[in-house]
């Protein structure tokens, strides 16, 4: 099977069970569920829970099994958007195409619906323990590990130091600590969470680990660059905005030559790492080629 | 020991167990960490951890096993005030005789203290289960009470209906449901997930949940009379804000003495629901009065 072809298909059924988590959903507020689906359902690539299910394979798993986990990553993620996007903080009007939660819904049901979702994520997690409750111990690594990574150590520390290094000349290591945190902190979460459900082992672990890393950073290069020289078309929101808000990126502090040799290099690393693990990586090898020549 | 010693003493416990759990928090960004520690620290009245710990002593446990999971409430509470306060939502200057979150902070730093928050309260929760991994099922149990009865379903949805029902007539049946879930969801909360814990049978569990849901009434009834009775010294905060912001409450609704009426039949409910569980529930008991004549 092609790469393109088995992205679609782990894509395909991440977007089933989030169509089914948000149907079995119980949220009498009409407003604040359309509010929740409409972010939700707003066309992401889905990369994350695709890393996870992509992980589960490669332990020869049902990733049936890192579903409700993959789901919730994606809800954590979604809710960050939200609030990124706020007027008090990155204060965006476009996002994925479309306009902004709070530019839909307003800015009140826009935080709660940001609320919602994060808490719907462990929600589900909770609930699938509760009801498939077999290797409960390995359920919670699990949920542990992404609630960590979701955190002020972890994603949330990372927006905190992009809010407060707007405007300001950061060092090469707080821009390489916030990436590592507001973004890469997400991508571990999957990997990770997923070969705890695996049981993988503590060499297993550690060369994913390995892998997760150099993805985030790949990934958020890539995101300095395309905001740089990508278009509303292909991005679905408008770019050069870290220019405009003076943020610094690996493009600004690099400049762009030196960026594509860095992202260049991070790649064969994550590629490097993940063949170590002797299993059938191809999958997730791939995928840094994918991430590497994506246009959004 | 006379109930207010026994309240100070759990009220106690939990002080110390939150000052542990924020020592030992891996926030690495100092403001962030400032902010969540300001509202979390603001001194309320520790109620629904103390309503957690108390559960457990009816049911002869140590209540050390449900700190956690009490503090964790705790931290949901105090999340969603942050956000509840913020100039989108009902736009509140002061909170517990202090400024509100982001009158220091800001309204970025605000928003994400209370992401925090709310992810730290299941941080800690995933933690003491990795860490104390016996009694799995009690514990998955208890997250999944609490994260259910914090989100949309729960806790957010009453906000929502709060928030869209400003300046409106709402019926009595929506005025119940909004406190249901805006205040009698972060009530039952601690109950019967300290409920679950101890492992209740289903008897037990359902005449606490009777319990809970009175207390939860009887404590937003009092609420809305001390908004329109209270003072700033004794509440912490601007009395009279429901009236100027139009919001219909129980006050509104029925008149204050029919009000009163009210508050006194749902305490006696609610400790006619305690006194059938067979237990020695005497502080449950005396807890309904505490909330009936607080002036705070």
């Amino acid at each position: 099977m092609s790469f393109e072809h088995k992205y679609s298909q782990l894509a395909g059924a991440v977007n089933l069970a989030l169509e089914d988590f948000l149907q079995e959903y119980d949220c009498p507020q009409q407003n604040l569920y359309k509010a929740m689906k409409y972010s939700l359902s707003a066309g992401g690539k889905r990369l994350r829970p695709v890393l996870s299910l992509a992980v589960c394979e490669l332990f020869d798993e049902d990733y049936r099994i890192a579903l409700p986990y993959a789901c919730a990553i994606e809800m954590i993620h979604t809710y960050s958007l939200i609030h990124d996007d706020l007027p008090a903080m990155d204060n965006d009007d476009y996002r994925r195409g479309k306009l902004t939660n709070h530019k839909v819904f307003g800015e009140a049901t826009a935080i709660l619906a940001g609320d919602a979702l994060l808490n719907y994520a462990y929600e589900i997690m909770h609930e699938d323990a509760l009801k498939n409750n077999t290797y409960l111990d390995r359920k919670i690594r699990a949920m542990a590990i992404i609630s960590n990574l979701s955190g002020a150590s972890g994603m949330v520390g990372g927006q905190v130091v992009d809010i407060e290094s707007e405007d300001k000349i950061i060092s090469p290591e707080l821009l390489s600590y916030m990436h590592s945190k507001k973004t890469a902190a997400l991508i571990k979460a999957p990997i990770l969470s997923a070969a705890a459900l695996c049981n993988a082992t503590t060499k297993e672990f550690n060369l994913l680990e390995q892998y997760a890393e150099k993805v985030g950073l790949a990934f958020q290069i890539k995101d300095d660059i395309l905001d740089l020289k990508g278009n509303f078309n292909d991005m679905g929101k408008l770019t050069g905005n870290d220019a405009a808000k003076k943020k610094q990126t690996f493009v600004t502090l690099y400049g762009i030559s030196k960026a594509e040799e860095i992202l260049a290099k991070t790649a064969k690393d994550a590629q490097k790492s993940i063949q170590k693990i002797k299993l059938d990586s191809k999958f997730l090898e791939s995928l840094v080629g994918y991430i590497v020549t994506r246009n959004n």
